[in-house]
């Protein structure tokens, strides 16, 4: 059992007082005087729509009830009253709303359990994969609406298939907690996007606060409090802040960095005294590069891949263990380390062809190195990496990495003052950091450093609807998040060319990389 | 000019720094923060619908904008936006929800003045006259929904009229506060009016609190709040705190009463140290008495009766002088004080026939008196006081002096300790006191006691939508009061009984009564 006492949504039994002559106490009033004194504390808010209930409830089942409450930005509010013979059950949703993938989390909210976990590609893709024509979009005649409906539909087919698979009533579902990035954020609340990829880049709002779920549109109770993280700006979103608060680097002693590739590359720097975020915005290298490959991932694909340099032979292995249908950011990034160790790329990040061997194939005047024969592909076709895959991975990673120096070198730390390096997402969860060290990506840091959080989005969000404590450091840290905003200038410009070598112009920055080529070339 | 330091709804001009890089404050934050800056205290709030228009309102007007606030129960919350050049006026209604009569008052909220007050018959009248049929009629299927929708459609159709008359956008009425009695309230709010009428009495809510114009669904600014008077109990509503409110008897040293005859006999006795209040609903003879004779005033209804005893002349005086065509409360009152003091009604309230010569007729085995023939009235029939209109005056004038005794009595002071006695509503403004004196419906004080207070409840309504101190009184007030159940026992029955006499069966009881009837005998 999880200790409910910190839970800022509620479920209270109340044994009222029936109304008598000398107590004419209003229906309404007795619900909040009574919730009031079972909470020990503070005052007790009700909205019209449940004054509305209040008497016919009573009337029909009686002073013996349950309310359910939740702790609003003011006051505790309550959403509705049942029968106190009528269960004792309340439930609540975790949302990560993800540009590509939307996930929806069922908790049981006195247990603190989860009961499904459904994801499902964010119905405005058909709009466009990427934000920026989906912000554009929205600003044309109704686009904002039907991006908004979009979102929650996709959220409210997923929730019907949710309480009808485990037998809740809708109403039963009183609570709901949403993490996603500044834009996602906007369109489902239906706000205007139109300043977030302007500059000054303002959203129209950082904290929409509690919401209801009638006022969002959400299929579940009208009243219940929905939960919307904060974002700190356009480019720095409640999907982070939802990462940071499941991370725990903003309780840490010492300092750690999170990093989540998603559209763009976010980064959080701090500790329990200070934190610092930037996004890549700047390093467009990286939009539609890692990140597309990592939206890939699924069944069938390739998450790893090993190279007997020697044999000249290629270990796949694949998400689900079948036959292999394609190649994911964190496969990607083991197969480019493999052939660089191999000697089958060299440091500019170029095919060495009389390495490859028969891999080699130019198709349309580009070099493809093909990785598993069609032959052996579920596909039927070659799996093949081209040059200008290769290019772009290597933006990409130059990218992230200008990103990570830039960062640290503005707070005057090294590398080896980060602790901890988490990596956020579904590619932290695949991605192998020693490969990601390989190719120049990610720091030389100590391999325990590191550690793939998987969803922390979806983590942060689940968090913030169990505990009233996660709720308020969710808003504490956007409020202490000091956003930095990447500007790419002369210094770096000269930063991201040096990373654009494999795994750097400056091999002495990766001394664990010379030491594994000196393996290799034995 | 009013001092507006005291308003609650207020409209503050902000010049808000624009954004920038080095400033990205989300909109809706800016406008909050800017908020609380010129208003110097306290948090500031947005709802959801605000939020979405706070960027395109920037992008087509900048950032030298007025903002409408108000101070919700919690904090100040936004109402809207406009842009600094769109002028500067804020509009509110005062709302007096009578069961017989709404009136709806439109205001320069800015002036504190008044500019154009509109009544007209409650539609519900057409459910039934009676507050219980309505309640009645509530219970029945979707009956509620149709009460609140007559009298929504009733106030809204006047502010149509209201805002197209002084050239005002509806979205400039950014504000309302509404008194009305208990079931009003309920049925305005759509709130289940099921316990009201029925043991013990317990309204669905007595403190609806603020609630925002599009819950209610008034057609003014979606977003403005609507102060709805709170009630002490079923049978003492909003309409008598508003009462009260405007009285200042809250405030007095010295002890006060106020009475209001409207559907009810309403009566508050206290000053600045204590409250308490009774209703008349133990005085079913009230109901439909004087009530229905007070209902009746307007243009031609005769308000005053003369009677020369010597001559035999009546000498009635009509609303706007018009030819007579029925009889008012406060006509009634006088007229049988007059035929008392004539001769022509003896003490226990019987015609005295031979004192009324021509003027008595038999119409089917009842007594008549013809105050004016038919050749005068407008009707071209006399208008008569029958034998059982008088036996239902006395009832009602008996009920009254039984409750103010009681209430006197219960607090063990005499009647002559109340420095100020209030008469409210249409009939208070009307009625000459030294009659109601005469007849033995009112103590008999010195006649400056007495103060025609005319619509307290639109006073108070009107206060408390011009002031938030006077708002808070009003809940205070509410908070103070101690409501009295009359028990209708024998005690009571034999005040009852003494009363039934004219002016009563202790003519010590009325000095100056006695004093008047010695100058007509002589």
């Amino acid at each position: 059992m999880t200790d409910h006492h910190d839970s800022w949504i509620r479920l209270l039994r109340l044994s009222l007082p029936p109304p008598s002559l000398k107590d004419n106490t209003g229906d309404a009033e007795r619900v909040s005087k009574g919730t009031e004194k079972a909470l020990g504390h503070g005052k007790v808010r009700m909205g019209l729509p449940l004054m509305k209930r209040v008497p016919s409830l009573f009337r029909e089942h009686g002073y013996d009830i349950r309310v359910i409450v939740y702790k609003g930005e003011e006051t505790w509010r309550l959403v509705d009253l049942v029968p106190a013979k009528d269960g004792n059950a309340l439930y609540g949703l975790a949302i990560d709303l993800g540009s590509a993938t939307i996930v929806v989390e069922l908790l049981d909210l006195l247990g603190g359990r989860t009961l499904e976990q459904v994801s499902f590609l964010n119905p405005q893709v058909e709009v466009g994969p990427d934000i920026l024509t989906r912000i554009h979009f929205a600003t044309r005649n109704k686009g904002l609406e039907k991006l908004q409906a979009m979102a929650l539909d996709g959220i409210n087919r997923e929730i019907e298939g949710l309480v009808s698979r485990h037998r809740i009533r809708r109403e039963s579902l009183v609570a709901a907690s949403v993490a996603g990035n500044t834009t996602m954020t906007h369109f489902l609340l239906g706000l205007d996007p139109y300043g977030i990829c302007r500059e000054p880049y303002i959203p129209a709002v950082n904290r929409p606060g509690i919401v209801l779920a009638r006022e969002v549109g959400m299929a579940m109770h009208e009243e219940g409090p929905v939960f919307v993280f904060p974002n700190v700006g356009s480019y720095f979103g409640g999907d982070m802040v939802a990462g940071i608060l499941a991370s725990g680097m903003d309780q840490s002693d010492d300092i750690c960095l999170l990093v989540d590739v998603g559209t763009n590359a976010e980064v959080v720097l701090g500790n329990k005294e200070w934190l610092v975020a930037c996004a890549g915005a700047a390093g467009s290298a990286l939009e539609g590069g890692v990140a597309e490959m990592g939206a890939m991932a699924g069944p069938g694909v390739i998450d790893r891949v090993a190279i007997d340099a020697r044999k000249g032979t290629f270990k796949v292995t694949t998400i689900g263990g079948l036959p292999p249908k394609g190649i994911c950011g964190s496969g990607l990034i083991d197969l480019v380390a493999q052939l660089f160790l191999a000697g089958m790329i060299d440091t500019r990040g170029r095919f060495v062809k009389e390495r490859c061997g028969d891999r080699s194939k130019d198709i349309d005047g580009i070099t493809h190195l093909v990785v598993v024969p069609a032959r052996e592909a579920a596909t039927g076709k070659d799996i093949t990496l081209s040059q200008t895959d290769l290019d772009r991975l290597i933006r990409s990673k130059a990218a992230m990495y200008t990103i990570l120096t830039t960062l640290v070198g503005m707070m005057n730390i090294e590398f080896s003052d980060i602790s901890r390096f988490y990596v956020a997402g579904t590619f932290g969860s695949y991605i192998d950091p020693r490969s990601a060290i390989t190719i120049g990506m990610l720091p030389d840091l100590p391999l325990e450093r590191y550690k793939g959080l998987g969803n922390t989005s979806l983590a942060g969000a689940r968090m913030a609807l169990l505990s009233e404590k996660a709720r308020d450091t969710a808003c504490r840290i956007r409020d202490r998040m000091t956003y930095i905003e990447l500007n790419v200038n002369q210094e770096f410009m000269n930063l991201f060319s040096a990373a654009r070598f494999l795994p750097h112009t400056d091999m002495d920055l990766f001394p664990s990389v010379k030491e594994q080529l000196k393996v290799h070339n034995q």
